[in-house]
């Protein structure tokens, strides 16, 4: 990989940057003037490599090298930030994407594949509330007609919002099409987390995106009066729900996932009454499907426990569920390949985020993710940040990726070599 | 008290439930309508009865027994409810306040000492949100400017409401002067919890009104995904609050008073983030000052080590807070034996909520409070309620310790029979 160059994708990244960031942080929320700048940015620079792009029905945005075999090795991102966010999250994917499909044009040869990078149309979902709207639409588990009358705080539609810049998001489904020839996609992100930090590692190989339970749990006591009420004949709805704070920490540990109790609202709610109703939300994630089912059975039977012992109710709701999503195997090998070839270390680690890639590799495609390390784990941020030396070496690394992984497909006869 | 009648102060109570209650409870808001109906039906029963009544210039209703001293025994209560109240809460001891002193009356002979039923003005503070008005004035406890300009829900004012019902808030002070010549004070009062009905007992012999300490604590953390933040590098300021929740049970329980946390709120509190910030309410009671002290130093202990457990800050604020207020040894005594020679078995206890007779007491008359069992230990609700054999009998033990309260000021000669 000769024509390889990071820092000419740093340089650009900090381009972009500049071009779509305020005082407090980047600005490219989708479907808005600043998000068009990113887009533009992008477009010129593909247009400048002298390939061509276009834009799938669900708002995606497609450039592609054409190589011997129509069949494809996709890098993709997305250009979309949420408001006040950081400068990499999507973004720096897309740009170092283009870097490496850059090195492949550069060398002046077809490439035995078809290169794409794709920039994902609204994957934070920051303005209308559903996250990976272009991505699942590819993948065929967006719900256009619930979707498509969302609104943001102006009370836009995403219809109406996504029609300004040429987007016909009832079509959106269509992007399924999109999967024809795609044989493999890789996504490089930064972590937003701080596990690679509390290493001291640069890079890390994802094992894919763990599931989520997501679900809320009421406690109902009975309100009495906080002086004349005897400790010992209360129904304190708030001592049964704060029994859960460190249990959760406990069932975690013994599954070695991750439980959050994100919320916490009691009823009536005054400094003179015993609480009445506590409601908390309760996320739990894990990458096995079974240790995430165990996490949320051992929840429930916790919160039974702790509701008989203090004499009040207990109830569960559900408000989302996604299960893992792992990666495919033999793509975290080389992932774990290349980064140590990279930067001498390497380390597997699961995805708490969703990710674009979550779609793609639903879809039955053979998907990858690579995480650079990010400072502080701060994410959404206008103090999100990662080393420069780890970015670059990133984009080292994801260039390796993609090769070990063209190398495979061909070897393991994945793609066809029809054109030639 | 051959003359006592209590099923007739019960007949009485039932007939002004009648006159100002609907269907969603009690409705003698201070200063509306319906609560003037109930001034006018005590007025009425006070006129029949061949006394003199007035108000004082905060409001305060005096009906007036002359006695052969001018010094006097006060019984007294509060017309006004909560909107949405029960029944008896406030307006039974005035009902049954006069039904003793209508005994005396109808015995034909001038009384040793003048006695007087009070209706205290706005003891609820449902409307403007300063309890205790009228009583605080009296005792001089009351910071007027401060007070006038509170406003109801539809931004009406103390002293516009006050004065529409001919009373200038202006000279509220003035009602300290209502101090002179009175010997000492009594008031009967449904619990308004369950300790008495707990115990199988009809009426208690109050202690006192506990002191407050009343504070918000505020936990200090990070902020972090939920998806991609390890468990141990979290700050978790919904962990170090909640830890509080069962500790305040054990420091009520060292102590013997009571703890409540009435609210927790959570910051940001979605379901996606540890939370950064969890403020939680902590009320605190008990009739001792140094018990009271005590308990509050240790909740600060106990915040201050779940915050370095947690690796958070705790920060404290201050919301309100009064002394313990205990009630006259020997009125303690008189109405212990009051209510023994009435029902067979008393019971002293603590007062957990404020009552006007606290505000009497600062004002250094020897005063007692008797309570009779209130169901289920509700109160500022419509099903409040209390068996009637119960309220019969608390007249009878409200007489008993009224005669007791006047041969000992007699005795002690407390009182000067300059007039007779």
């Amino acid at each position: 990989m000769i024509f390889l160059n990071p820092q000419r994708a740093l340089d650009e990244m900090k381009q972009l940057r500049d071009l779509t960031s305020d005082e407090n942080g980047n600005q490219r929320v989708v479907f808005t003037p600043t998000w068009k700048k990113a887009v533009d940015f992008f477009t010129a620079k593909v247009e400048e490599l002298g390939l061509g792009w276009r834009t799938d029905p669900a708002g995606n945005l497609w450039a592609t090298l054409e190589g011997e075999s129509p069949q494809a090795l996709v890098i993709g991102g997305h250009l979309d930030s949420v408001p006040n966010g950081g400068w990499l999250d999507g973004c720096w994917n897309v740009i170092a994407g283009l870097e490496v499909v850059r090195a492949y044009k550069l060398a002046g040869q077809r490439p035995p594949v078809t290169l794409k990078v794709v920039n994902w149309c609204d994957e934070e979902g920051a303005r209308f509330g559903r996250s990976l709207f272009g991505s699942s639409a590819f993948s065929g588990f967006l719900d256009i007609e619930a979707v498509k009358i969302l609104k943001d705080k102006d009370g836009i539609t995403v219809e109406e919002a996504a029609r300004a810049y040429g987007v016909d998001v009832n079509q959106a489904p269509l992007a399924t099409r999109e999967q024809k020839d795609i044989a493999a996609y890789l996504e490089l992100h930064i972590e937003q987390g701080p596990v690679l930090e509390g290493l001291g590692l640069p890079l890390g190989a994802v094992l894919g995106t763990v599931g989520v339970e997501r679900h809320f749990i009421t406690f109902h006591g009975q309100a009495a009066h906080s002086g004349s009420t005897p400790m010992n004949v209360r129904k304190d709805a708030f001592l049964a729900a704060a029994k859960m704070a460190q249990e959760i920490y406990t069932i975690a540990s013994r599954h070695s996932g991750v439980c959050t109790i994100g919320s916490c609202v009691t009823k009536p709610g005054i400094v003179t009454s015993v609480v009445e109703d506590c409601t908390i939300t309760l996320d739990q994630r894990h990458l096995d499907a079974g240790e995430l089912a165990a996490m949320w059975s051992e929840a429930q039977d916790a919160a039974r426990r702790f509701a008989a012992e203090g004499n009040v109710t207990v109830a569960f709701g559900d408000l989302w569920k996604i299960h893992p999503i792992p990666f495919h195997p033999e793509l975290i090998d080389f992932c774990d390949q290349a980064i140590t070839e990279t930067v001498g270390t390497s380390h597997k680690l699961p995805s708490g985020p969703l990710h674009d890639a979550a779609e793609v590799c639903r879809a039955g495609i053979p998907t990858q993710m690579l995480f650079v390390q990010s400072l502080r784990g701060i994410s959404h941020n206008k103090i999100e940040d990662t080393k420069e030396e780890h970015l670059l070496a990133s984009v080292t690394a994801l260039a390796k990726l993609a090769e070990k992984t063209i190398e495979w497909l061909l070897k393991s006869h994945l793609v066809n070599h029809t054109i030639g």
